[in-house]
């Protein structure tokens, strides 16, 4: 009998084992500009070679609703560069205020020479589409495919697709931090919510 | 005696007068990361044939620092998207909380049958560089210019060149909105600053 089925099965096992211990569920793609939109600061996961790496991001945009498309600049002087080109897979890992220390950390040290999860005490986890690993630290986690690098050379531009969402449905409220230059960051504050009386008078 | 000089130094000097009035100072074209990358909802002015519109955006994103470079989606669906194909010039206007109601309806009705400007009592002054107006009642604003549409045609994504930039040196903390759907906006919070003790740690 071939053991490779069995291997194969315990590892996807394991693997469902550690994702449910994160306590995140799985959260709708149709969604998911409603947790890039307000522009948060965000940590991006990539892998090559069983090594995992961790870089800060705040130039990111949604560019459509569903499926999910996201464009973000990564600058080939970092060294997720050459590993979202190569392996074209990554995480956006979404942190909220506690992590602030972490995340600016994080985006002040490279890969080449520390390994982050460990530098910085963060636990991957396993996901569910990509190689790269989710951050169980952080409040939401968009697996991603690159679809899109033909702005890479000239603006270091992805285009990504948002193939998996998690999320933490305990944290209601999650605070965000958002990059005003210079070690200065705007934490979320409160929500409004507008029915737009002004709109319903005026025709479209 | 030829009075074309005479007509366009009295324009000139017309639009200084009207910029003088709206009381905001240059902005360095450096810092202006620091405005669009913690991811406010912002207005867009476009103009054609002597007709101003507006549009409420969320998805943009900072492309490069100096001369900065912004990547927004302008939906084909909007009138503006025709406009700025054509005329290849635009103002990003960042409104603050104050203006929230202003910024729900000018994103639900269309300048096609509305003058925005009228109808939420805006004020339109001149820009320096483009035809497009500034809003006088934004805290901060952005004349662009297209630089790149190769991706207008398939995301609706265009890259503008912030050529000169404005902002109202009264509003120490603006309040901007970030737009998180279905009518929700959170408005920003306090601001933390953070040295960064982990990273002075370790090595780059």
């Amino acid at each position: 009998m071939n053991a490779k089925p069995e291997r194969n099965r315990a590892k996807v096992d394991a693997r469902k084992r550690l994702q449910a211990r994160m306590k995140k569920t799985t959260f709708p793609l149709s969604q998911v500009y409603r947790l890039l939109e307000p522009g948060p600061v965000v940590m991006v996961t990539t892998v090559r070679e069983g090594r995992a790496n961790i870089m800060t991001m705040s130039w990111h945009t949604m560019m459509e609703f569903e499926p999910p498309l996201v464009g973000c600049v990564i600058s080939n002087r970092n060294h997720s560069f050459e590993i979202l080109k190569a392996t074209r897979e990554c995480v956006i890992n979404i942190p909220t205020v506690e992590l602030a220390e972490t995340v600016v950390g994080c985006g002040n040290t490279s890969g080449q020479r520390v390994d982050k999860f460990k530098a910085f005490r963060l636990t991957p986890v396993p996901a569910a589409c990509v190689k790269a690993p989710l951050i169980a630290e952080c409040h939401a986690n968009l697996e991603c495919k690159v679809i899109d690098g033909k702005l890479a050379a000239k603006y270091n531009f992805f285009v990504l697709e948002v193939v998996k969402a998690w999320i933490d449905p305990a944290r209601k409220h999650p605070r965000t931090i958002h990059h005003q230059g210079e070690g200065v960051f705007m934490v979320a504050g409160r929500t409004i919510h507008l029915p737009s009386p002004i709109t319903s008078r005026l025709a479209k």
